[in-house]
């Protein structure tokens, strides 16, 4: 029986598609990073993009190049795998240029990082987890950048209340995320974003506390009121020393004392 | 042409289902309380039990009943409206009884109200929002129970950390969430459980907080602190005094000083 | 007691921060649409922009803005109440002018639509749910844009697995995405945006039917089988046709023969 | 300076307390199954009871017991890892045994399996995801119980729109979770729960799908329509068949046709 290649008939309506692909694919990915294997069980999305005489694309495709890219690492044993989630991106792409026409193409790569920390009196490791997110974009003129993007978690000691109540004030988790926009080739590590967003809260948060800790932290937080404002700022004005590309901060506040969030937010 | 009844068939299977509906419906609802017409967008899940001996459910038929629960309210005037979310949803399986076989039936119906409140110091109004949820049951004697929800932002702040800082502490947003299963006549406000509930942090939240309104607030949580333990023992002994028929108790605590949350929860 | 305003110190580091305010705030809204009066329970942001040399903004007088402008609503009698949410965010935005100084202000409503509709065959009234968002942008040179968005659920049936089965193919539900962001005077009905997406699916989809229906909607995803692909052109080319602006138009498709997604997005 | 230990005071409200802990602890964890290491990112919840006389629990203990229970395993060698993630669960509980008193403890442990699979013709090799949740259980005399959640995803085409269709029908994504309540000590794989959830849809579902996969699953689809009671009584019939303990179904599907979803659920 003949296969009939719908997604190569010309479409009745006639538009260039950005992005079409896949999204929402969850599957396990190993990294080598410094000589050490991570596993990470992300969620990707793939697309590339189509023109106007192209009725779709061969969805199956995007699925392979995964597969295969991860299986390449396999095979030239686990120690070889690619370096990074965005060389594992790249491996992608690179696949998926053998196997489906196109001029554009993303790979997005979404998965949690988990770092071992030392808590700050009592000096035990403590694991913490963090949220990062990698793009990998290639250009219409073959070149390739990367989005990097991380999230974490820490807290804000409000300078406001702490003015009018002699010292007192309220005290909330608050969230930070940091995106840097750069050529493929530059070097960022992603745990160097974290140690950038982590930094700027009123104080760090940490898994594991012992009671001589959580005095440190509580003690630490007092010394260092800020609003969300001022945590968006000193991300911002770090990053931008630390990184070459394009900035994107954004900071939310689980106010203790609203039902609401606050927000502060700028870019480059 | 001939209307096959696939429902209607005996199944392979022979297995009684207790619930089998439609869920994840949103629309629109008007309740008359005390006088005032609200509206509503909630979202609602109706099921009813299956016999062994037929295949399905006529799913039209659950949709049907909220429609017409509806509009026989808006018929009779909205100033006749269902008095209450539980009315409502009881209305909604009278309306299944002449449509649907079945010898047991749920309606549950989620949405958020906005309750006006005052500022602690400054006295202006503030509109304050909460999750709730109400369940409607009839079993299979024909009796009707019902589940009433409610789901309040607060605070807690800590008291071990005050004890060992010299009055500092860690403070953060927690959430608090009383159920109260009973019989379907037994009258409970869900306000009164709002009321139970925000009452039982270390201190209530406010949308709106002016600078001497945020100075009460903070003030108030310094004066007032509790561990996630003591908000759930509290509004646990509360709702008992109160509240007559099973109750459930839930808060979990967003620590500042941690990624993750604690929580507590306990039951009669 | 002096009152100490923090937020007009100066920051140690200075950034101008684009947007600062409140999100995630939950309220009740009234919008007087073509001489009905609707309810929502909308979620609100409103953020302005923070000059380099200040360290903080006000943010209650953010949320008096809202509280505010829907009082003022509701003063002038329901019935002169805003005519869109639009309408409703630009009067957000006027109220903080006298507030706050800012140069950019943007107001973001986000909230559910229900519209009735009319089941294919047996015309029966049915009631269909809709999520969309509205962001009104006052520029720094005085100018207002507005962002809408709508979010409509629908149908794909695989044209490829059609060809190849002898008329047997793969459905799946599918979420369309239309945004416009344009000039605030242009005339653009959210319901009309949605009529867009929705016309541009296999088939529409609705909360009630019958029998009959059912049929009528099942032989009509047959009859018109689509790629998401075909879904993102088609709301593409209708929305520029119908649509002064930029437009933004993003199909999700939940496979019904995998466990991810498949995604076709597209920009003007 | 003396550390003062709050929770150990006697709390103003005497209630005992069900499960006090720590919840949405994300973490790494290594699991030895059957000679292969797999590496998960797993969320965790510990909690314990807290008596009528406890003020509060020691929350860092708790997440001590995480670290070393896994420290534990990598110490002996990852090789030696816990067997399973119940295995897991019950080294947590007893590394808690040992800090802590409690009467009853509970540790749940929530992350995705990534299982390798052959495609329905081609035979190529493609990776499922499935969620999973190990509930562990510490009874008050001391005996352990567990409980085993799968969340699989696949598809149901209905029977009665293809009777009354011609064979044409609506065809949707569904998701089904079965859960498992037993002795600890009882042998059950949540590979085999998994199994039972996907062999009872209309026909299970593929990441990777070739275009003669993809005929495979079509025609397979329509060889087997079934409503969503359908797949439930299957579910609950296969499992309770093959496991001992005591068995909840729960099957959503996200109909194509309708924008709300339908569920059927069961339990024994």
């Amino acid at each position: 029986m003949p296969i009939f290649e719908t997604q190569e008939e010309i479409p009745e309506i006639r538009e260039r598609l950005h992005r079409v692909g896949i999204t929402n694919l969850r599957t396990v990915a190993k990294i080598n990073w410094k000589g050490r294997v991570y596993t990470f069980l992300p969620l990707f999305e793939i697309t590339i993009d189509v023109p106007e005489e192209k009725k779709g694309i061969h969805m199956s495709r995007l699925v392979e190049s995964i597969t295969e890219a991860m299986s390449e690492a396999v095979e030239e044993e686990v120690m070889e795998a690619h370096s990074s989630l965005e060389e594992l991106g790249k491996a992608v792409i690179y696949r998926l240029e053998g196997k489906h026409p196109h001029k554009r193409a993303e790979v997005w790569i979404r998965t949690h990082l988990i770092i071992p920390r030392e808590t700050p009196a009592s000096k035990k490791t403590t694991y913490e987890p963090y949220d990062v997110e990698v793009g990998v974009i290639k250009n219409e003129d073959g070149s390739f950048e990367k989005i990097l993007r991380v999230k974490v978690i820490g807290n804000t000691a409000c300078p406001h209340a702490m003015a009018n109540n002699n010292g007192k004030t309220h005290i909330q988790r608050a969230i930070g995320e940091l995106e840097v926009r750069t050529a493929f080739d530059e070097e960022i590590a992603l745990e160097d974003m974290i140690d950038v967003v982590e930094s700027s809260f009123s104080h760090p948060t940490y898994t594991l506390l012992k009671t001589v800790d959580e005095n440190a932290v509580v003690q630490g937080m007092y010394r260092n009121p800020k609003f969300v404002e001022d945590v968006a700022r000193e991300i911002f004005a770090k990053a931008k020393k630390r990184f070459k590309g394009r900035i994107h901060v954004r900071v939310i506040s689980n106010e203790s004392i609203h039902k609401h969030d606050v927000i502060a937010e700028t870019w480059s």
